[in-house]
């Protein structure tokens, strides 16, 4: 079963969101994702076998601040830590 | 006997240069860095130990780019593979 994440990631401009694209689009079992720098969110589905701790840290290796995170269980969204 | 290393990184606004900060600052062996926005130049003196290539790699781990990799030698700047 395939994961959604999303996090809460300061980004100030195209670069910076540019960056954590970058990031992600390397990280092995993303399927999808989506950015939004007026949202601040970075939505992300993985497969089965990615943690949301894997996702995060690659997210937190572009030296962006990370605000919040949360995980899709059940329709809902969970907080997770961050 | 310390190295000095300059690097050329695509970074367009403060939140930027501030991922490659928090970047930098985690990396052990680092001692000394100035970021310029201005000159979009990364200036990096580095303990014995830390290599060109560890230095490279986690600021590509932010997700910029680096157009230009230099290593002081002799008191001058020799071109390095990026």
């Amino acid at each position: 079963m395939a994961h959604k994440y999303q996090f809460s990631v300061v980004m100030s401009c195209g670069g910076c969101s540019g960056a954590v694209d970058r990031s992600l689009k390397k990280l092995e079992g993303v399927e999808k994702y989506d950015i939004s720098l007026e949202t601040q969110t970075v939505k992300v589905e993985t497969n089965d076998s990615l943690k949301y701790e894997d996702v995060l840290a690659q997210i937190t290796k572009t030296g962006k601040k990370v605000t919040e995170g949360k995980e899709e269980v059940d329709g809902g969204l969970q907080e997770r830590k961050v």
